[in-house]
Protein backbone atom coordinates (compact mmCIF):
# COMPACT_ATOMS: atom_id res chain seq x y z
CA UNK A 1 0.00 0.00 0.00
CA UNK A 2 2.96 2.30 1.06
CA UNK A 3 4.26 1.42 -2.54
CA UNK A 4 1.06 2.01 -4.05
CA UNK A 5 1.39 5.70 -2.91
CA UNK A 6 4.79 5.80 -3.79
CA UNK A 7 3.64 4.88 -7.61
CA UNK A 8 0.65 7.49 -7.11
CA UNK A 9 3.55 10.56 -6.56
CA UNK A 10 4.67 12.08 -9.73
CA UNK A 11 6.42 15.41 -9.87
CA UNK A 12 3.13 17.33 -10.69
CA UNK A 13 3.57 20.17 -13.69
CA UNK A 14 0.70 21.57 -13.23
CA UNK A 15 -1.30 22.35 -10.22
CA UNK A 16 -4.78 23.73 -9.30
CA UNK A 17 -5.03 26.59 -7.44
CA UNK A 18 -8.43 26.49 -6.49
CA UNK A 19 -7.86 23.69 -4.61
CA UNK A 20 -5.83 24.08 -1.34
CA UNK A 21 -3.66 21.11 0.92
CA UNK A 22 -5.78 21.15 3.99
CA UNK A 23 -3.22 22.32 6.92
CA UNK A 24 -3.84 19.10 8.86
CA UNK A 25 -1.94 17.49 5.91
CA UNK A 26 1.02 20.16 6.05
CA UNK A 27 1.60 19.98 9.49
CA UNK A 28 2.20 16.14 8.99
CA UNK A 29 4.43 16.51 6.63
CA UNK A 30 6.10 18.94 7.88
CA UNK A 31 6.41 17.02 10.57
CA UNK A 32 7.30 13.83 8.91
CA UNK A 33 10.80 16.11 7.53
CA UNK A 34 11.31 17.32 11.10
CA UNK A 35 11.64 13.09 11.92
CA UNK A 36 14.25 12.64 9.40
CA UNK A 37 17.39 10.89 11.00
CA UNK A 38 20.42 12.86 10.23
CA UNK A 39 23.91 12.93 10.64
CA UNK A 40 24.54 12.46 14.47
CA UNK A 41 21.22 14.26 15.09
CA UNK A 42 22.62 17.28 13.72
CA UNK A 43 19.46 18.60 11.69
CA UNK A 44 21.51 20.61 10.29
CA UNK A 45 18.78 22.66 8.23
CA UNK A 46 15.91 24.88 8.40
CA UNK A 47 12.45 24.49 6.42
CA UNK A 48 10.67 27.60 5.63
CA UNK A 49 6.88 26.45 5.03
CA UNK A 50 5.71 29.29 2.50
CA UNK A 51 1.53 30.29 2.18
CA UNK A 52 2.30 33.88 1.50
CA UNK A 53 1.08 33.96 -2.04
CA UNK A 54 3.57 37.17 -2.64
CA UNK A 55 6.13 35.91 -1.40
CA UNK A 56 5.70 32.50 -3.34
CA UNK A 57 5.23 34.95 -6.34
CA UNK A 58 9.00 36.71 -6.10
CA UNK A 59 10.64 33.57 -5.30
CA UNK A 60 8.63 31.91 -8.65
CA UNK A 61 10.86 34.90 -10.99
CA UNK A 62 14.28 33.14 -9.64
CA UNK A 63 12.67 29.77 -9.93
CA UNK A 64 12.42 29.95 -13.96
CA UNK A 65 8.45 30.82 -13.38
CA UNK A 66 7.28 27.41 -12.74
CA UNK A 67 4.17 27.73 -12.19
CA UNK A 68 3.72 25.30 -9.68
CA UNK A 69 5.34 27.71 -6.83
CA UNK A 70 2.01 29.53 -6.99
CA UNK A 71 -0.53 26.96 -8.36
CA UNK A 72 0.62 25.12 -5.38
CA UNK A 73 -1.28 26.27 -1.99
CA UNK A 74 2.30 25.50 -0.11
CA UNK A 75 6.05 26.01 -0.34
CA UNK A 76 8.76 23.87 1.43
CA UNK A 77 11.96 25.61 1.10
CA UNK A 78 14.82 23.44 2.42
CA UNK A 79 17.70 25.60 3.75
CA UNK A 80 20.91 23.59 5.01
CA UNK A 81 23.68 24.87 7.34
CA UNK A 82 26.91 26.86 4.80
CA UNK A 83 29.04 25.55 7.34
CA UNK A 84 29.35 23.72 10.94
CA UNK A 85 30.66 25.76 14.03
CA UNK A 86 31.13 25.31 17.64
CA UNK A 87 27.97 26.60 18.97
CA UNK A 88 25.62 25.03 16.45
CA UNK A 89 26.92 21.58 17.31
CA UNK A 90 26.86 22.31 21.19
CA UNK A 91 23.23 23.15 20.94
CA UNK A 92 22.52 19.63 19.64
CA UNK A 93 24.84 18.50 22.44
CA UNK A 94 23.18 20.38 25.11
CA UNK A 95 19.50 19.26 23.75
CA UNK A 96 20.32 15.71 23.70
CA UNK A 97 21.97 15.99 27.09
CA UNK A 98 18.88 17.45 28.74
CA UNK A 99 16.52 14.88 27.13
CA UNK A 100 18.80 12.30 27.64
CA UNK A 101 19.86 12.30 32.01
CA UNK A 102 22.70 10.03 32.64
CA UNK A 103 24.28 10.39 29.20
CA UNK A 104 25.62 13.94 29.29
CA UNK A 105 29.37 12.73 29.56
CA UNK A 106 29.35 10.23 26.88
CA UNK A 107 27.66 13.09 24.69
CA UNK A 108 30.06 15.30 25.68
CA UNK A 109 33.00 13.10 24.32
CA UNK A 110 31.23 11.84 21.49
CA UNK A 111 30.07 15.65 20.33
CA UNK A 112 33.56 16.86 21.07
CA UNK A 113 35.31 13.90 18.76
CA UNK A 114 32.81 15.16 15.90
CA UNK A 115 33.72 18.69 16.46
CA UNK A 116 37.84 17.72 15.74
CA UNK A 117 36.12 16.28 12.55
CA UNK A 118 33.75 18.47 11.72
CA UNK A 119 35.55 21.99 12.31
CA UNK A 120 38.55 21.78 11.02
CA UNK A 121 36.95 20.96 7.43
CA UNK A 122 36.21 23.91 4.40
CA UNK A 123 32.75 25.21 4.62
CA UNK A 124 31.91 23.38 1.40
CA UNK A 125 32.41 20.10 2.95
CA UNK A 126 30.36 20.85 5.72
CA UNK A 127 27.48 22.42 3.62
CA UNK A 128 27.84 19.64 1.45
CA UNK A 129 27.38 17.24 4.21
CA UNK A 130 24.43 19.28 5.94
CA UNK A 131 22.62 19.99 2.52
CA UNK A 132 22.61 15.99 1.98
CA UNK A 133 20.82 15.73 5.53
CA UNK A 134 18.34 17.89 4.14
CA UNK A 135 17.95 15.60 1.28
CA UNK A 136 17.03 12.97 3.80
CA UNK A 137 14.17 14.90 5.28
CA UNK A 138 13.09 15.85 1.64
CA UNK A 139 12.69 12.30 1.32
CA UNK A 140 10.95 12.28 4.27
CA UNK A 141 8.53 14.54 3.40
CA UNK A 142 7.93 13.15 -0.38
CA UNK A 143 6.88 9.70 1.24
CA UNK A 144 4.30 11.51 3.88
CA UNK A 145 2.97 13.73 1.08
CA UNK A 146 2.36 10.64 -1.36
CA UNK A 147 0.96 8.85 1.94
CA UNK A 148 -1.56 11.92 2.14
CA UNK A 149 -2.35 11.67 -1.19
CA UNK A 150 -0.89 15.50 -1.55
CA UNK A 151 0.89 16.50 -4.69
CA UNK A 152 4.13 17.69 -4.60
CA UNK A 153 7.08 18.66 -7.24
CA UNK A 154 10.79 18.47 -6.00
CA UNK A 155 13.21 21.15 -7.89
CA UNK A 156 16.59 22.02 -8.00
CA UNK A 157 15.92 23.92 -10.88
CA UNK A 158 16.40 27.84 -9.60
CA UNK A 159 18.24 30.27 -8.41
CA UNK A 160 19.77 29.41 -4.84
CA UNK A 161 21.31 32.67 -4.10
CA UNK A 162 18.01 34.80 -5.05
CA UNK A 163 15.91 32.54 -3.05
CA UNK A 164 18.57 33.01 -0.16
CA UNK A 165 18.69 37.09 -0.71
CA UNK A 166 14.54 37.09 -0.52
CA UNK A 167 14.81 34.99 2.52
CA UNK A 168 17.91 36.75 4.22
CA UNK A 169 19.31 33.49 4.63
CA UNK A 170 22.90 34.75 4.29
CA UNK A 171 23.13 36.39 8.11
CA UNK A 172 21.73 33.44 9.36
CA UNK A 173 24.14 30.89 7.83
CA UNK A 174 21.76 28.67 5.99
CA UNK A 175 21.29 28.06 1.86
CA UNK A 176 18.35 27.32 -0.10
CA UNK A 177 19.50 23.70 -1.27
CA UNK A 178 16.09 22.31 -2.55
CA UNK A 179 12.35 23.31 -2.67
CA UNK A 180 9.22 21.26 -2.86
CA UNK A 181 5.82 22.60 -3.60
CA UNK A 182 2.65 21.24 -2.32
CA UNK A 183 -1.08 21.22 -3.83
CA UNK A 184 -3.47 19.38 -5.96
CA UNK A 185 -2.27 18.15 -9.26
CA UNK A 186 -4.72 19.48 -12.45
CA UNK A 187 -4.92 16.30 -13.91
CA UNK A 188 -6.23 18.09 -17.45
CA UNK A 189 -3.60 20.61 -17.54
CA UNK A 190 -0.92 18.13 -16.70
CA UNK A 191 1.47 16.90 -19.82
CA UNK A 192 2.77 14.94 -17.20
CA UNK A 193 -0.19 13.25 -15.61
CA UNK A 194 -1.07 10.55 -18.07
CA UNK A 195 2.63 9.31 -18.62
CA UNK A 196 3.97 6.60 -17.85
CA UNK A 197 6.29 6.42 -14.67
CA UNK A 198 9.39 5.58 -15.62
CA UNK A 199 12.28 4.39 -13.01
CA UNK A 200 15.49 2.39 -14.22
CA UNK A 201 14.63 -1.50 -14.07
CA UNK A 202 15.77 -3.59 -10.98
CA UNK A 203 18.32 -5.18 -12.76
CA UNK A 204 20.04 -1.99 -13.78
CA UNK A 205 20.33 -0.32 -10.09
CA UNK A 206 20.03 -3.16 -7.65
CA UNK A 207 22.85 -5.34 -7.46
CA UNK A 208 22.07 -8.82 -5.14
CA UNK A 209 25.41 -10.15 -3.20
CA UNK A 210 24.38 -13.32 -1.97
CA UNK B 1 -0.11 6.15 11.18
CA UNK B 2 2.49 6.82 9.15
CA UNK B 3 3.98 9.25 11.49
CA UNK B 4 3.88 7.00 14.40
CA UNK B 5 6.14 4.30 12.75
CA UNK B 6 8.37 7.38 12.13
CA UNK B 7 8.63 7.62 15.81
CA UNK B 8 8.90 3.76 16.03
CA UNK B 9 12.03 3.73 13.94
CA UNK B 10 15.52 4.75 15.83
CA UNK B 11 19.03 4.38 14.75
CA UNK B 12 19.26 0.14 16.08
CA UNK B 13 22.49 0.21 17.89
CA UNK B 14 22.29 -3.59 18.56
CA UNK B 15 20.70 -6.37 16.52
CA UNK B 16 19.49 -9.49 16.99
CA UNK B 17 21.11 -11.83 14.58
CA UNK B 18 18.76 -14.59 15.34
CA UNK B 19 16.09 -12.63 13.92
CA UNK B 20 16.72 -11.71 9.99
CA UNK B 21 14.02 -9.43 7.68
CA UNK B 22 11.99 -11.55 5.35
CA UNK B 23 13.07 -11.26 1.88
CA UNK B 24 9.54 -9.68 1.04
CA UNK B 25 10.08 -6.68 3.49
CA UNK B 26 13.80 -6.29 2.03
CA UNK B 27 12.34 -5.85 -1.57
CA UNK B 28 9.75 -3.83 -0.63
CA UNK B 29 12.24 -1.52 1.47
CA UNK B 30 14.53 -1.73 -2.11
CA UNK B 31 11.77 -1.11 -3.99
CA UNK B 32 10.84 2.22 -2.42
CA UNK B 33 14.56 3.08 -3.28
CA UNK B 34 14.08 2.54 -6.38
CA UNK B 35 10.75 4.45 -7.12
CA UNK B 36 12.89 7.75 -5.08
CA UNK B 37 12.29 10.66 -7.51
CA UNK B 38 15.89 12.32 -8.53
CA UNK B 39 17.04 15.17 -10.52
CA UNK B 40 15.99 14.81 -13.89
CA UNK B 41 14.86 11.02 -13.50
CA UNK B 42 18.80 10.33 -13.54
CA UNK B 43 18.98 8.12 -10.58
CA UNK B 44 22.84 8.60 -10.42
CA UNK B 45 23.70 5.45 -8.16
CA UNK B 46 23.51 1.93 -7.42
CA UNK B 47 21.92 0.06 -4.20
CA UNK B 48 24.09 -3.07 -3.31
CA UNK B 49 21.80 -5.88 -1.28
CA UNK B 50 23.95 -7.95 0.83
CA UNK B 51 23.45 -11.06 2.52
CA UNK B 52 26.69 -12.36 2.13
CA UNK B 53 28.29 -13.09 5.83
CA UNK B 54 31.84 -13.05 4.30
CA UNK B 55 31.30 -10.04 2.58
CA UNK B 56 29.97 -8.25 5.40
CA UNK B 57 32.36 -9.26 8.11
CA UNK B 58 35.26 -7.63 5.54
CA UNK B 59 32.64 -4.31 5.30
CA UNK B 60 32.44 -4.34 8.85
CA UNK B 61 36.20 -3.90 9.44
CA UNK B 62 36.06 -1.10 7.15
CA UNK B 63 33.40 0.31 9.43
CA UNK B 64 35.01 0.66 12.36
CA UNK B 65 33.38 -2.78 13.45
CA UNK B 66 29.90 -1.57 14.06
CA UNK B 67 27.97 -4.76 15.03
CA UNK B 68 24.96 -3.96 13.34
CA UNK B 69 26.93 -5.10 9.93
CA UNK B 70 27.10 -8.17 10.77
CA UNK B 71 24.24 -8.58 13.34
CA UNK B 72 21.38 -7.18 10.85
CA UNK B 73 20.97 -9.73 8.17
CA UNK B 74 20.78 -7.05 5.42
CA UNK B 75 23.09 -4.57 3.99
CA UNK B 76 22.23 -2.17 1.65
CA UNK B 77 24.86 -0.08 0.10
CA UNK B 78 24.15 3.26 -1.78
CA UNK B 79 27.17 4.22 -3.87
CA UNK B 80 26.51 7.17 -6.17
CA UNK B 81 28.12 7.90 -9.49
CA UNK B 82 31.27 9.33 -9.31
CA UNK B 83 30.53 11.65 -11.97
CA UNK B 84 27.73 12.70 -14.82
CA UNK B 85 28.84 11.39 -18.71
CA UNK B 86 27.05 11.35 -21.77
CA UNK B 87 26.64 7.44 -21.80
CA UNK B 88 24.74 8.21 -18.05
CA UNK B 89 22.86 10.71 -19.61
CA UNK B 90 22.01 9.06 -22.69
CA UNK B 91 20.94 6.07 -21.19
CA UNK B 92 18.33 7.37 -18.73
CA UNK B 93 17.15 9.75 -22.06
CA UNK B 94 17.07 6.72 -24.30
CA UNK B 95 14.44 4.56 -21.90
CA UNK B 96 12.43 7.49 -21.34
CA UNK B 97 11.51 8.18 -24.85
CA UNK B 98 11.15 4.35 -25.54
CA UNK B 99 8.46 4.33 -22.68
CA UNK B 100 7.20 7.86 -23.60
CA UNK B 101 6.06 7.19 -27.07
CA UNK B 102 5.47 10.94 -28.65
CA UNK B 103 8.30 12.74 -26.41
CA UNK B 104 10.91 11.85 -28.26
CA UNK B 105 11.81 15.01 -29.45
CA UNK B 106 11.05 17.17 -26.25
CA UNK B 107 13.31 14.55 -24.11
CA UNK B 108 16.40 14.54 -26.51
CA UNK B 109 16.25 18.67 -26.36
CA UNK B 110 16.10 18.30 -22.65
CA UNK B 111 18.90 16.35 -21.78
CA UNK B 112 20.85 17.95 -24.52
CA UNK B 113 20.44 21.02 -22.24
CA UNK B 114 21.18 19.20 -19.41
CA UNK B 115 24.77 17.85 -20.67
CA UNK B 116 25.44 21.45 -21.69
CA UNK B 117 24.62 21.86 -17.88
CA UNK B 118 25.98 19.41 -15.89
CA UNK B 119 29.15 17.77 -18.57
CA UNK B 120 31.64 21.04 -18.50
CA UNK B 121 30.88 20.74 -14.07
CA UNK B 122 34.09 19.72 -12.48
CA UNK B 123 34.08 15.65 -10.97
CA UNK B 124 32.96 16.99 -7.31
CA UNK B 125 30.23 18.76 -7.56
CA UNK B 126 28.57 16.22 -10.36
CA UNK B 127 29.15 13.89 -7.83
CA UNK B 128 27.42 15.43 -5.11
CA UNK B 129 24.55 15.85 -6.92
CA UNK B 130 24.52 12.51 -7.47
CA UNK B 131 25.32 12.22 -3.71
CA UNK B 132 21.95 14.13 -2.61
CA UNK B 133 20.13 11.97 -5.16
CA UNK B 134 21.13 8.85 -3.79
CA UNK B 135 20.10 10.86 -0.09
CA UNK B 136 16.53 11.09 -1.51
CA UNK B 137 16.22 7.28 -1.83
CA UNK B 138 17.69 6.22 1.69
CA UNK B 139 14.99 8.37 2.73
CA UNK B 140 12.81 6.62 0.77
CA UNK B 141 14.06 3.22 2.04
CA UNK B 142 14.18 4.15 5.74
CA UNK B 143 10.68 5.80 5.72
CA UNK B 144 9.54 1.98 3.93
CA UNK B 145 11.62 0.13 6.55
CA UNK B 146 9.56 2.31 9.49
CA UNK B 147 6.14 1.29 7.47
CA UNK B 148 7.61 -2.20 7.42
CA UNK B 149 8.09 -2.03 11.00
CA UNK B 150 12.23 -3.48 10.25
CA UNK B 151 15.17 -1.89 11.77
CA UNK B 152 17.82 0.36 10.42
CA UNK B 153 20.59 1.99 11.20
CA UNK B 154 21.69 4.41 8.29
CA UNK B 155 25.37 5.18 8.55
CA UNK B 156 28.15 7.74 7.44
CA UNK B 157 30.44 6.82 9.69
CA UNK B 158 32.63 3.90 7.72
CA UNK B 159 35.89 4.19 5.03
CA UNK B 160 34.07 5.21 1.66
CA UNK B 161 37.42 3.96 0.03
CA UNK B 162 37.68 0.78 1.18
CA UNK B 163 33.92 0.06 0.41
CA UNK B 164 34.94 1.10 -3.13
CA UNK B 165 37.50 -1.41 -2.98
CA UNK B 166 36.13 -4.16 -1.70
CA UNK B 167 33.21 -3.92 -3.90
CA UNK B 168 35.18 -2.87 -6.63
CA UNK B 169 33.32 0.14 -7.37
CA UNK B 170 36.09 2.44 -9.00
CA UNK B 171 36.07 0.83 -12.17
CA UNK B 172 32.30 1.32 -12.58
CA UNK B 173 32.53 5.02 -11.65
CA UNK B 174 30.64 4.49 -8.36
CA UNK B 175 31.33 5.96 -4.73
CA UNK B 176 30.07 4.18 -1.61
CA UNK B 177 27.97 7.45 -0.10
CA UNK B 178 25.92 6.11 2.88
CA UNK B 179 25.07 2.69 4.00
CA UNK B 180 21.96 1.17 5.63
CA UNK B 181 22.02 -1.92 7.82
CA UNK B 182 18.66 -3.87 7.89
CA UNK B 183 18.17 -6.56 11.13
CA UNK B 184 15.52 -6.44 14.11
CA UNK B 185 16.41 -4.71 17.37
CA UNK B 186 17.89 -6.36 20.26
CA UNK B 187 15.70 -4.58 22.94
CA UNK B 188 17.84 -5.28 25.63
CA UNK B 189 21.04 -4.92 24.50
CA UNK B 190 20.93 -2.68 22.64
CA UNK B 191 21.86 0.96 25.38
CA UNK B 192 19.43 3.36 22.97
CA UNK B 193 15.84 1.47 22.71
CA UNK B 194 14.73 2.97 25.88
CA UNK B 195 15.86 6.03 25.22
CA UNK B 196 14.05 9.97 24.39
CA UNK B 197 13.53 10.24 20.99
CA UNK B 198 15.27 13.71 20.28
CA UNK B 199 14.56 16.14 17.73
CA UNK B 200 14.53 19.59 17.81
CA UNK B 201 11.54 21.62 18.35
CA UNK B 202 9.57 22.59 15.58
CA UNK B 203 9.56 26.46 16.69
CA UNK B 204 13.39 26.20 16.28
CA UNK B 205 13.79 24.30 12.70
CA UNK B 206 10.89 25.26 11.14
CA UNK B 207 9.23 28.81 10.25
CA UNK B 208 6.02 29.90 8.89
CA UNK B 209 5.83 32.56 6.49
CA UNK B 210 2.12 33.14 5.85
Amino acid sequence: MFLDKLNWRYATKKMDPSKPVPEDKIARIVEAARMAPTSSGLQPFHIFVIRNKELREKLKEAAYGQSQLTDGSHLLVFAAYDNYDDARIDAVCDQHASERPGAEEALGTYYDRLKSMYLPRDARTNADHAARQAYIALGFALAAAAELEVDSTPMEGFEPEKFDEILGLKDKGLKTVVILPLGTRDTEGDWLAPMKKVRKPAYEIVTDLD
